[in-house]
C-alpha cells in the first residue's frame, strides 16, 4: 500500500513522434519511471492514481500537427500520451478536491499523473453506485457527446425517425438508446468501418433524409485516416430538403452536465439504459486498444483498466 | 383598352414536354389564344392582366419529373408554364382582392391567367412608391429567400465575416447588402458558374469556415443540370469547426413578411438598398431569358415585362 509521499515505480505509455497517417501501436512504447506521490508545495494541482482509461477517436489528433482539433498542446514526443480517464485523489494542492475523492477528465497513461491544470479538465464524481468505468463512457465525454447530439442539436420528437451512425460505438450506442425511450423510430448500422457515416454512408444518409431533418456531427471516423477524403455527392438535397446539418462538441455543453446525470443516472439503475464496454487489462494492453479503434476492432466503449482502486 | 367580359387574344409561352438535363430554349413555344376576361360565376377566382414574370433557378424542377423541389403539380406539356410574377386584377371572385388590386405570386407566363388558387399564392400589393417589378425581386421571392437566409437561418452579429456565393444573382445581391447594413465583413463570388457554392466552392468555403460558422443553403444552381453532382471532401470541417449548414425554403418563413417590408422598405426609399435587374421586354424574350439563368448569362435579377400597367 502506497501512502503520500513515497516515491514508487510509475508505468507509462510513451509518446514516440508525431505521426503521419494512421496511427500505429509502435507509435508508442511502456516505459518505467519513478513519480513521487506529492504535489509540490504552494501547487493547486492533484496527485491521482489512475484507475481506467478512455480511447477516444480524437485522441489520433494529438498525435498529428496537421488538421483537426486537438486538446492543447498535442502530445510530446518522449512523454506520456493523455485523454480521458477516471482517478483517485492521493494528493491534492486544490481547494475543491481532497485525498480520497475520485475524480473523471484529462488524465495520463501512467499509474500516477500530477494534474496541473485541474479545474479544467477534472470533475468530482458524486455518485459511485454505478462502475466507475462509466464516468469514461456513458456518464462521461462520450455520454455529453451523445446528449448533446441527440437532445440540443437533434431536438427529436416523439414518433421521429433516428438513424445512427457507428450505432455500437461509445457515443452510438447511446443515440439509440436516447431515441428509443424518446418514442423515435431508430435504425442504426454498424460493424465495418465502411458503414459510418462520413463516406458513402452520408451520400445514403441524405439521399433518405425526410423533410426538415437535423444531423448532428460529432466527427467523422471513417475519414480521418484516408489520403483524401470521400466526395460527398447529395449535398444537394440539403437545399431539398431544409436540411440541418450541424458539427457540435460536448465542450459546449457541460453546463447541462447535472441535468444529463439527473436523467441518466436513474435510467441506469432501473437498466432502462446499457453500457457496452470493451475493457482490456493493463497499460500494457492500451497500444493496441487505442490502435483497434481505428479499425473498427472495438465493440463498445474501449476502456483501458489500470488499477480497480 | 380593354374590359370586364371583353374576349381577347391571349399570347403564352407553352410547355413543350418534360425535360431531360438543361432545359432549352425549345422546350417553350409562342402561341395565342383567347380568354374571356370574367371570373366563372360563383368562383373565387381572379382574373389578372400580367405586368412582370420573374424567371427563377427553380423552374427548372417544374420542367422535369425527377429529383428535387417542385410546386405541386409540375407544368403540364402543352399548357402555359407559370412562376413568380407581378399582375393587376382585372375582374375577382375572391373576398379580399378586387378590380384594379396590384397582386405579387404565382401567375402564368401569358398575357391575361385566370388564377383560381389564390389564398395560397397571390400577396396584394400595399406600396406603389417603389418599381413594381421589385415584387418579383428584392420585395418578392429573392427577397424573403436573403431575408430569412441571412437573419433567421444565417443569426449575424455584428463583425462576422460573411461570404455570399452567385453575389450578382437576384439573391445573393441581398445578402451582401443586409450583411454590409449589419456591419458585417462581405466576401462576395461572382462572375461564372464555378464560382457559385455547391461545388468547388463550397469545398474551398469549408477549408475556410471560422468556428461556430453557418451556412445557409437555399439552391446549388451549379449542380441542378450535371449528370453527377461533384463530391465535396471538406465536409469533415463540419465536425472540426462545429458548422451549421442549413437548407431553408422562404416558403416557411412568409408570417414575417410585413416585418421584412419594414425594414427593407426604407432603406430602398432611402437608397440604402439598390437592387439590379436585367430586364427583357416582351412575352417572346421570356424562354431565352429563363434559360440564360443556367449559363449566367444574367446580371441580377431576371425579370421579363409583359406590360408595364
Amino acid at each position: 500500500m502506497v501512502k503520500v509521499g513515497d516515491e514508487v515505480s510509475n508505468k507509462q505509455v510513451i509518446f514516440r513522434d508525431y505521426v503521419i497517417g494512421s496511427p500505429k501501436e509502435s507509435d508508442m512504447y511502456l516505459t518505467t519511471g519513478t513519480i513521487k506521490l506529492k504535489v509540490p508545495e504552494g501547487s493547486n494541482a492533484v496527485l491521482v492514481k489512475n484507475l481506467y482509461l478512455s480511447c477516444d477517436p480524437t485522441m489520433q489528433f494529438d498525435m498529428r500537427k496537421a488538421m483537426g482539433p486537438s486538446r492543447n498542446p498535442y502530445y510530446s514526443p518522449g512523454s506520456p500520451i493523455f485523454g480521458y480517464g477516471v482517478a483517485k485523489v492521493l494528493d491534492s494542492g486544490h481547494p475543491e478536491l481532497k485525498a480520497g475523492d475520485l475524480v473523471w477528465g484529462i488524465t495520463g497513461w501512467e499509474e500516477y499523473s500530477l494534474i496541473t491544470k485541474t479545474t479544467d479538465t477534472l470533475i468530482k464524481i458524486q455518485h459511485t453506485d454505478v462502475p466507475l468505468s462509466y464516468y469514461t463512457g456513458i456518464l462521461g465525454m462520450p455520454g455529453m457527446t451523445a446528449y448533446a447530439g441527440f437532445y440540443e442539436v437533434g431536438t427529436p420528437k416523439k414518433g421521429e425517425y433516428v438513424f445512427v451512425s457507428a450505432a455500437s460505438g461509445a457515443v452510438g450506442q447511446l443515440i439509440g438508446q436516447f431515441a428509443k425511450l424518446e418514442g423515435c423510430y431508430v435504425v442504426g448500422s454498424a460493424g465495418s468501418k465502411e458503414k459510418h457515416v462520413g463516406g458513402k454512408m452520408l451520400d445514403a444518409v441524405l439521399l433518405n433524409m425526410r423533410h426538415h431533418g437535423r444531423i448532428a456531427v460529432c466527427g467523422m471516423i471513417s475519414q480521418y485516416n484516408l489520403d483524401e477524403p470521400e466526395g460527398i455527392k447529395n449535398l444537394l438535397h440539403i437545399g431539398f430538403k431544409w436540411i440541418q446539418m450541424k458539427g457540435y462538441t460536448h465542450r459546449n455543453y457541460y453546463h447541462l452536465y447535472p441535468k444529463f446525470l439527473d436523467l441518466v443516472l436513474p435510467y441506469i439503475r432501473e437498466k432502462k439504459m446499457v453500457y457496452v464496454e470493451d475493457i482490456v487489462e493493463g497499460l500494457e494492453s492500451g497500444p493496441a486498444a487505442l490502435v483497434g479503434l481505428f479499425s473498427g476492432r472495438n465493440f463498445g466503449k474501449q476502456v483501458v483498466v489500470v488499477a480497480r482502486e
